[in-house]
């Protein structure tokens, strides 16, 4: 479980003053990224070997919404690693109120293709990456 | 089924020269309020009201990569409307290549509130506007 | 002087209700971008020679809000083309209150650069479209 | 002068792996967001009085493209503070290549409305932290 902090921008939220439904994805991609790159595998790695990892499929459930510069954290974890594919979970942490309340959760899991978009495995040093943050 | 039409912006690609996998969720919302407004209901209808209809749930399927300028249409739908929430569903289509192929399905679930965010039913116009969308 | 008709969607809008102010920039590509296609050179038919045209230089006054659904007009047009580079000059402009009220104005000045970032000619059908909407 | 560091995601990029070209103006908000907050004065803050500061100006040069995931800095100042108004300008530095490489730049002018829009004079507390990061 990897955590990285943000606080929305007036360019995430909409006009009931939290962050619109898409933008979640914007932090699932945060949290994605730092947690790649603790654990010794930034995403740009992967990218320098010409291989992409694409969301395939991806699902959100928000329980309470997050506001304008409110300090979140966003919490990321691997679920399972498999040869081609892996899937990230995601939960989005209010971390004002004093409770770590949870706002939404969700997943993306990812495949690997190469600059063609052919599927390639994912390659070790990511799959080495992923599983450092593989939950129990 | 409602259709409307769409052509991805630089702003809406990344670095793959695809559409960045967040902001599908920007063009269901046009599908979807484009629905709202052919079926003689647009959203700001609703909001004139007082009530909001946020997403609490959604998810995606991403089957081939749209890319910058291809022209697309979204297809919404409704799968099914309740007294405080309903269910749309999305398909991403390529009318470029000839055979209207699927890029990206998936669905949004809302609820309605109020200012307050207080759960209310849906107001009369929502319910008929969508029951008219309704998918058999 | 070409226009394409625009509506913000809640992923465009700020807790004010209002366009996010680094949205218009979406707006102004999304009219230069149909100025373009208009004039017989779409951006992807530059873009297909290798070539590209980064914006060097912006600038955005913000004279009333547009806001979340209204029915905006971008009105594009080309101020001057060089050998190198070009300037577009903007409005987005109010369809709904009667008198077509200027809301934001703008400019955009791009370079031609090929893959590697270096400066190109523009290349010809790019020019010849430009001049098409080259204002007296 | 005040910093904030930020590392662009695939969401701030376009298909020339380069950040988006409106892009720029959300890290602006991030900088000067940053440095209200360390001048003593959230946003939030000013927002709680029922005011806002919307842009009624922006202007960007991009000098070079910054890159998915590259190390940036935001440098924000304050040029001026006028009783209803104030101007920001901003740097946007690469820290990767060793000597603080300047990408973009660019300024905001910025009002200060009440919730109906009306010019308001800016507050005291946010006077005084304008104050604090004016440049010489």
């Amino acid at each position: 479980m990897h955590r990285t902090e943000i606080r929305p921008l007036f360019g995430d939220v909409d006009a009931m003053n939290v962050v619109y439904y898409g933008n979640y994805l914007r932090f699932f991609e945060r949290g994605r990224a730092e947690l790649m790159r603790a654990a010794g595998c930034p995403y740009s790695q992967i990218a320098a070997l010409g291989l992409h990892m694409p969301a395939v499929e991806a699902g959100l459930r928000y329980c309470q919404p997050a506001m304008y510069d409110q300090l979140l954290a966003v919490e990321a974890s691997v679920a399972w690693v498999k040869k081609a594919s892996c899937r990230f979970e995601y939960r989005i942490l209010d971390l004002e109120g004093g409770g770590e309340r949870e706002l939404v959760t969700g997943f993306t899991v990812h495949g690997c293709v190469n600059g063609e978009g052919k599927v390639k495995p994912l390659p070790p040093p990511a799959v080495e990456a992923l599983k450092k943050h593989l939950r129990d």
